[in-house]
């Protein structure tokens, strides 16, 4: 099946710069997007301007709480969403799948929560799934899994126009059901694919299941699927998500955490009570020092500090976005995986899954920068020592990190982290790689694998390794059949 | 001698807050301070807005400028550089001796500059020193050294008032000079010092080597000693420096890059014409797009990127205040290492003064985040390999990432990167450091290096040491007489 809603502009490892038609709304959203949420009963900041001031081309807000609302309903139902909102841009409508979480039950059909979306007006509504948490015995999330499979179906049959249709992916933390229930989502005739059900591991800061569960997720899907990390607000994690492949993100959390005094950064949250210095210099922290903010009035203040929360917020989907265009959206997410111990964790995950991130990675970029030992991991790595298949050298064969040498019929060089390769390719990417004087183990033994790898393709030749100080974790990796020599700096 | 103009308010590695009271200005300056540089030809930003927006407590300006120039030389006679400039705060003078070392010679004296700047109302005024670039040989090192040591020691006998005098530490990259020159500094009559002929390294991106040379300097200096960065004025490296000690930061960038389009940040510098979005929020980053920013005139242009400049160099300040007050710089440090893989190696390099910082450090902070490899060299991990000296297991000993067991004299508990430790010390800093649950090779080998270093000082003892999954290279680490247990999951 083919998607014209959804196209990619630019990639960068899975992450990626799209744009997405939202046609009942008559707009395009430029991806990675940020969806404030909105709730209408407690306005913190007015979508108008959300729009204005923040440049939010989206929003969210929960359709069943419309639908019960005696306050809102006619409204909503009279003029609209838009009118209601005040809000231009593309509205994407919940469907109370986190109230059912949450209440274990709720009072409405995927039929008439869908017709309802449409009547008042939403550009993506959302069916009723169920939200399987983490953890799950098999069997639960096999069953839950085939409920909202069903309501995906039905869903796909209801006539909302032109309203987008968003197709949950569930399946708890099983890796396989993940998947499958990514295939049966990207083969319905539905438009959006929100991974459901993270909430939980982000509260308990299980960075590196989200992106188990999102891998799996992305297998399933189709490259052309937009993907929204469903619940997910929180800047400090978005590079990762979207190194894996996540396009949308909501943000109820602007607004929550400012009612809680809690104050957002890439690096964490923190409590207003413990700053006496702004991070930041958002037009609020500009202004303000955090002595002044917590002399206003309450309201006042959460609403200053959910302003400050959609600055950092919006600032890191625009961070993201530049790293995408430049070519170094790892390179952020190396900076970004140095907020907490959990968030190392998710980005050690995600090298777990560099093959798959590998497919879709630009095979050029600006530069590689070695920052850190999970460097060596990266996707570019994987795919120069992929390389080192389609290369044969012949005879006695140099592998040296000092200069060539007449006495061999091949002389390569050998760099860390990626291992050897003939001369000829030192001015390809990602062999122009800048990489620190003080080289780590992880670097030193990822070359000794490339050269492991040369070596059981070509057991004909005989190598030398000629190595300036390799540790011994590094030697332990390279073939005994390999003669190895150490160079010295003088 | 006693120095009763700065005071240390909290410190966090080599880092600190402190005071430097300006009797001359009549104002005190909190530090980490940075000084934007005022050329009077050409005004960027005016200093008055330095003051009101961007919260400037001192600036510098260079007084050989002003002595040469037909201008302003007697204005600033006459009205005071105060009155000329339109700032209340501090302001320090430099002497000339930059335009000495791009240009061979200069035509004033250490006295006649010190009284000029003097007359003019400078409140920490200069003299003219010798910047020894890096690399230089030794005898030159040593004998602009001591025309430096000269130049200072006559300041000391000039009659300024209360202007305090600024004391450079040179010696080129010879650690063992720096040390000398910075106690020979210390042991003057005079107040500020600055580290100089640091430029070079920077503009070469090379940080180790600046690491190396300020812990140098800083060993000679006393712990009560403000000590100023010379001439590095890029915010990506400002937390690094903070954590070896240095106080005061000058910056001429915001401007100059401003003048090419070159747009600041902690992560690097990018070019305007690169820059799709922009990955800040300050007050020129939330208000224009870079496509907006490239439409204004040259001179607009050049004022609104300075002013980006400012706000993103100022935060940086202001985020590492915080991050001391709340004992987390050396987290800061390990993100801003991921700037460049030249950052990288100055975090390297500052891993190998840990016994250095560690001596400041304060014995107790909020929280210990492990956030790479390098984390495995923070001070606070040499600190409890140092406490394992004072502690004494008895007879059958066993250290465990498991459950205790009442077959051994003592269960101890052992966690990388710290290594063993009695239980009973579980709740107490470093120990309730935050872990990866994916630990890396450079932490396990820490923590071997704990094991080795328990067995060494207890070598009555018979150790057992029980783990789940060390990797070979913390195994060889650990010595011979230890029985190695591996426990399993399950």
């Amino acid at each position: 099946m083919e998607r014209d809603i959804f196209e990619v502009r630019a990639q960068d490892g899975g992450g990626r710069i799209g744009e997405l038609t939202v046609p009942r709304a008559g707009v395009t959203v430029e991806t990675p997007a940020l969806l404030p949420v909105v709730n209408p009963h407690v306005v913190t900041v007015d979508p108008s301007r959300l729009e204005s001031e923040f440049g939010a081309e989206i929003l969210i807000t929960n359709s069943y709480i419309l639908y019960k609302s005696e306050d809102f309903r006619d409204d909503a139902l009279d003029g609209g969403l838009h009118e209601l909102l005040d809000f231009d841009g593309a509205i994407m409508t919940d469907s109370g799948s986190f109230q059912l979480a949450e209440y274990g039950e709720i009072s409405v059909t995927t039929e008439e929560i869908l017709r309802f979306q449409h009547d008042v007006g939403s550009d993506i509504g959302t069916p009723v799934d169920i939200p399987t948490p983490p953890d799950v015995d098999r069997e639960r999330a096999e069953s839950e899994l085939e409920t909202t499979q069903e309501r995906l179906e039905l869903a796909a049959t209801v006539d909302v126009g032109e309203m987008l249709v968003n197709a949950p992916v569930q399946g708890s933390t099983y890796a396989d059901l993940r998947e499958k229930a990514g295939r049966h989502a990207y083969d319905t005739e539905l438009d959006v694919f929100p991974v459901g059900a993270v909430v939980p591991l982000m509260n308990e800061y299980r960075y590196d299941d989200m992106v188990d569960v999102v891998a799996a997720a992305k297998r399933g899907l189709g490259a052309d699927a937009p993907v929204h990390l469903f619940g997910a607000g929180h800047p400090m994690m978005f590079a990762l998500a979207v190194a894996m492949g996540c396009d949308l993100f909501d943000s109820a959390a602007y607004a929550l955490y400012a009612r809680d005094d809690r104050y957002l950064t890439v690096r964490g949250t923190k409590q207003l009570d413990d700053l006496e210095y702004f991070p930041c210099s958002c037009p609020i922290c500009a202004n303000y020092t955090p002595d002044e903010l917590r002399e206003f009035d309450d309201w006042e203040r959460e609403e200053l500090l959910a302003e400050h929360n959609l600055h950092v917020t919006f600032e890191e989907i625009r961070t993201i976005k530049q790293a995408i265009r430049s070519g170094d959206l790892f390179e952020l997410v190396e900076n970004r995986a140095r907020a907490h111990p959990a968030m190392l964790d998710g980005y050690r995950a995600l090298g777990a899954h560099a093959a798959q991130l590998e497919r879709a990675d630009p095979a050029s970029k600006g530069a590689f920068f070695y920052l850190s030992g999970e460097s060596a991991a990266r996707p570019e790595v994987l795919r120069h020592r992929e390389r080192l298949f389609r290369l044969n050298p012949e005879g006695r064969v140099l592998l040296t990190e000092g200069n060539p040498s007449k006495n061999y019929d091949e002389s390569w060089r050998v760099v860390p982290p990626f291992g050897p390769f003939p001369r000829a390719l030192s001015e390809t990417y990602p062999l122009t790689a800048e990489i620190p004087e003080r080289m780590d183990g992880a670097g030193y033994e990822s070359a000794a694998r490339g050269v492991a790898r040369l070596v059981a393709e070509n057991q004909e030749c005989e190598f030398t390794l000629a190595h300036y100080d390799w540790p011994e974790s590094a030697l332990a990796l390279v073939p005994e059949s390999v003669r190895v020599v150490e160079l010295s700096d003088a």
